[in-house]
């Protein structure tokens, strides 16, 4: 038997309040399935509801096209519904869900409890197979929580259109910024053979509604140039394939050079007659071995990755010629909008690496093809544990758009501190951008309602490896369900997601689920406090990113400085003294950052440039602000550690001790951020504490 | 024929005086060697005259037994010459050369010019055939610097008895701290089968004298603990084969706990007869493969190598064991002294990196068998810039102890920076230890004189890789050539080598080498001026440690800190309000290092921490000489590559141009070093610049 650890959220645990057994065992004992032919997503549908009845109720369900009692689960999409509804006849429900049915997506569903004459049974209705898998996992978490389904009535779609992972695992095994492991998808520089861990990630995904993945780093080495070749493109097709039962499309980062690396041309310009050629006819060739693909991410020009530039080409000519090659088999190309100046000198106080999506990417709105999607990472700099949003969001009203966010928590942790990243995504999603008016928050251009976007959603960098637990963290579980959770719905509170997620992979213990809900909730308020005062960001070990390096980043070429002296600390972002970031938010934004008075405390010294001695909305001066938020945030970590031992007994032994570890080390560093950071302002500023406390 | 670059010293380049020519030709023709059978060693010498006849003169040398003609070359050992000077009868240097022969030691030889009845002859007697290879080498030196002959009365012997390099080199082929390429002896986990660049290797370093070699790392990985095991013995036993023929015997870094590792055994505790028969009987077999093998170089105890504290017993017993292995067959142990805690909390300001070496093994003196070296680093920290040399040469008069240098320029611009570090070997060697009362100077402990150990010697950590130049800068050669001639006889100036290195290798140009002289002289005051002032070391990127991270080791674990503040900055290390360290040396010293006023300038904030307007005895302020000697020392790093550029054209292209553009690297950077290092004490001290300079 696989362990907790590895089932994750996917525990299907036994359910053991004996009423609610006898009621899910009569309803889950008959699965009712059209007459139509089946596709392979259905079929996931139908073994995963399976497979959940046989460890949350010891049963093996009988699946029929016709019920076998008066107690079932009717699963169907809407054509298959609407035969039933025919030959059912009318019934008191049957004109509402009729309703639902109306319009409903193909990533949507139905779910209701139907009583009719003497049957009384659970209909779930998809607008297509991938509805209806979306379903079955809805249903599933239902019965998990131990949820009352008399009455039920829910009609789900999903809000935003692509909700995908980036993988950033490499062809040798390693992942980019990867805590948990190597990767699972590939070793020794080739892809695995290994399908089944795979196909239970697959299931994790679409369980929470995940639609596509490109499985491969955006930066895009030897090997897996390569992918895109007749050589390697059946192994991919393989991976392809499993995503493909669960409803997930299959992307993969390509290398804007590789015309010449694996194509053999003396160029990759973009306008070239011979790089257009080869595009199409590799293009032509990959969708012969997978059908369904995706499309092509791409990371061009940036961080010294080829692209159009070196052939004095801008990013829309570089996207497309891609899009092009893509557009007959509905395929797109998801352009990062990472692009900045990374051998920055720092002592050139005029350059500001947060303007750089902005500025390369706004003026060439209306240039890119529609089947061209811009990804923007969430902030303008590199997701730091708090950076304002980015001021890119709703400027490109005629360019689909998507929004990146990063799971691993490469500048929050490592997985190794937790920091369940849900409330810092709802900060962003729900963020205004004024782009239309009040109203026009991130979410809502993300989602292409705003400006009707044929293309746009959410991609997010995955956290998971080949640790047992996947997350290496088993707290960190949780910001990968988070992630699909709160991207299929941005309304859903981030303390919903945290205690649905406690339920499932926990259980239905409420002590259980308040104390790791309190821990989610509390930790990234914690680790913020701890290393990233007043949005003070690469305050890092270099390349590494975890660990306390105050002036890590402040002399190199990356334009990331927080320019601290004895006197103050902050980037002057303002138009009027500043590098005019602030500016390239809409006005009402743009006044807000501005000026001192408006600009939000958490976000001061992203936009000010401010003498310790200023005083914070909160009456504490910036100095004081950085020694208590320290001496708080130290001893809260310590908290947790606290919080988590009362569940000594509750948890099991393998789960309770490797987050207990965890936390411990924890408890231990943020000690030591404390210091270091603390020791290095007085060190500087010459400001004792004012309460007094110890400082080195 | 092979380039210039991989000849370095050995260039042998064609005598172009017709004078010289003449001359030399004449003697170089014809080569006497003694009836006696020839070894290995000798055959070496030989070979290496007709090699630089041939490419110096064109020459093909006759060996014979006895002279073809009236003017030749003699060589042969002591014995020899017994034989020959009897048999020529008396003539008037004949008694002086007798006199000349008394107590020569193995390693020296005699280098005449003889002229006798019709005969003009030189006469190169070695102690054994290792003093008349070094003779030989010598007697090239002469020709390839055109010395003129006549009169020649040299009579040479080393002042110190091992004359070693450590190779830092891995099985995987890596080198720790290596600059220069991959490893020379080791690819992909296996040792070379190409024997020819080590064979090259050892002319090199038997040319300046070295007889000792330790060729892996003494970080010992997983497959260099098996060196010893009778899988992989065949495989070094080739390499020390390489190496005997030029007078170096071969030694091993092992890891303490091979008995475990590769022993099967349950402990390596060195008082266990299990293990003290597990370590007799792996030496025994050790020289079944290597009959003159050198012995063991040991790094226990230390950044996390294993070691006798394990079993609670001390650094004695864990030399004792492989002592008592070794001394059978006539080998010895080189134990490092570089012992102290590698995770020490930088918040504990009673903890001193600095007095570990003396703290650890001061208290063992008299403890260690006769056959243990102890290898203690020039100075208490770890190869800076500048430190004082440590406190621990002189006081353990009990025990055999060696002096170890590093050539390898890990903290000293990695030989992308050009660092002509003879200058501070010196200054280390002439240090007056007071030890034995004044004129105790280290070079003096070091050679065994003072105290009249049994091995003495001086080591050093190699900076040579698989780079066709060897050291990856050309002139950092001149630090390999010069550790060997310095360590031979530390009564040579650096001048000296300096101008013998620039000659053999660039030929006997006077203005060529009075500019390669130049450059090479300041290199290291330049070095020093632009990165570390007043002894204020580690301000380097961690791990990496090139280029400027003033704050890099500050909060570190290494014990490296340098405590600046708004105020000052500096280290007490005094007896009277610091961590003491000052006491550890002799009173003398002691009390000149404890006084500011009287503590040199150069290692002022190694021994105090000061406030920044404190008066240097040059009467600046100490930041407004942080300041000057930043702004001076990457204006001089400018004037290093305005220098060598006079030498376009009368420098090899290949060689000119390589060293150009390193010498741009190092302006560039040193430019980059003056702005951090200024920014961060600007930034921090808030003193202006006096001159009014630009300070980011």
């Amino acid at each position: 038997m696989e362990s907790t650890l590895y089932k994750a959220w996917l525990q299907y645990s036994e359910v053991k309040n004996p009423a609610s057994r006898v009621t899910y065992t009569k309803l889950l004992g008959n699965v009712v399935v059209g007459v139509e032919a089946t596709d392979d997503v259905m079929d996931a549908a139908i073994e995963e509801l399976a497979l959940a009845s046989a460890t949350m109720l010891g049963l093996t369900s009988q699946v029929t096209t016709e019920p076998t009692g008066a107690s079932y689960v009717r699963i169907g999409t809407v054509t298959d519904a609407m035969d039933w509804l025919e030959l059912a006849g009318d019934h008191e429900s049957s004109a509402s869900i009729k309703q639902d049915l109306k319009g409903l997506s193909t990533e949507g569903f139905v779910l209701r409890q139907i009583v009719e004459k003497q049957d009384s049974y659970v209909l779930l209705i998809g607008g297509s197979s991938k509805g209806v898998l979306y379903g079955v996992f809805h249903l599933l978490r239902l019965i998990a929580k131990g949820v009352e389904l008399e009455g039920l009535e829910i009609r789900e779609e999903p809000t935003n259109q692509l909700r995908m992972i980036n993988q950033w695992d490499n062809a040798d095994g390693s992942i980019e910024r990867g805590y948990a492991g190597t990767s699972i998808f590939y070793h020794n520089g080739e892809i695995t053979e290994h399908l089944a861990r795979i196909k239970d990630y697959a299931r994790m995904l679409a369980s929470v509604g995940i639609n596509s993945i490109a499985i491969n780093n955006v930066n895009v080495h030897e090997v897996e140039t390569r992918f895109i070749t007749p050589e390697l493109l059946p192994d991919v097709a393989r991976v392809a394939g499993v995503f493909r039962e669960y409803g997930i499309s299959l992307f993969l980062s390509v290398n804007f050079a590789a015309p010449m690396q694996v194509g053999g041309l003396t160029t990759a310009d973009p306008l070239d007659e011979g790089v257009r050629l080869w595009w199409r006819n590799t293009t032509d060739t990959i969708y012969r071995s997978i059908p369904d693909f995706g499309g092509f991410l791409v990371k061009a020009d940036s961080e010294h990755r080829p692209g159009p530039f070196t052939y004095d080409r801008d990013h829309a000519d570089g996207a497309n010629v891609l899009a092009e090659a893509l557009e007959p088999h509905g395929g797109i190309v998801i352009w990062r909008c990472f692009v900045y100046n990374c051998m920055q000198d720092w002592r050139d106080r005029s350059t500001d690496r947060a303007r750089a999506a902005y500025d390369h990417f706004k003026p060439l709105d209306g240039k890119f093809k529609d089947n061209v999607l811009l990804q923007i990472k969430n902030g303008p700099m590199d997701f730091q544990v708090r950076e304002p949003a980015s001021p890119l969001f709703g400027t490109m009203k005629q360019t689909n758009q998507m929004l990146e966010f990063q799971i691993t928590q490469e500048y929050t942790g490592q997985q190794r501190h937790v920091c369940y990243l849900v409330p810092q995504w709802k900060e962003v999603l729900d963020f205004d951008t004024h782009a239309n008016g009040q109203g026009t928050e991130v979410k809502r251009v993300v989602d292409g309602s705003v400006f009707s976007m044929k293309y746009s959603g959410i991609a997010a960098v995955s956290n998971i490896g080949n640790d047992e637990n996947w997350t290496g963290h088993t707290l960190a579980q949780a910001n990968l369900y988070g992630y699909g959770r709160l991207i299929w719905n941005p309304e859903c509170s981030s303390e919903d997601i945290a205690e649905e997620w406690a339920r499932l992979t926990f259980g239905n213990d409420d002590q259980v689920v308040g104390i790791v809900c309190g821990i989610l909730m509390k930790s990234w308020p914690i680790y913020e406090s701890y290393t990233a005062p007043l949005s003070v960001g690469w305050m890092v070990t270099p390349h590494y990113h975890y660990g306390p390096d105050i002036d890590g980043y402040e002399y190199s070429r990356w334009g990331t400085y927080h320019f601290a002296d004895r006197d103050g600390i902050g980037v002057d972002r303002t138009l009027a003294t500043g590098t005019g970031y602030a500016a390239q938010y809409f006005p009402e934004n743009a006044a807000m950052y501005e000026s001192i008075e408006s600009c939000p405390d958490e976000l001061l010294l992203f936009f000010h440039h401010l003498p310790y001695s200023h005083q914070l909305d909160s009456g504490k001066t910036v100095i004081q602000h950085i020694y208590d938020t320290h001496f708080a945030g130290a001893e809260e970590a310590k908290q947790l550690q606290k919080a988590w031992s009362e569940l000594e007994g509750k948890v099991d032994a393998e789960r309770y001790t490797q987050v207990s570890e965890r936390l411990d080390e924890q408890a231990e560093h943020a000690h030591h951020w404390r210091d270091v950071i603390n020791t290095y302002f007085y060190r500087k500023s010459g400001v004792s504490d004012a309460a007094g406390r110890t400082i080195y």
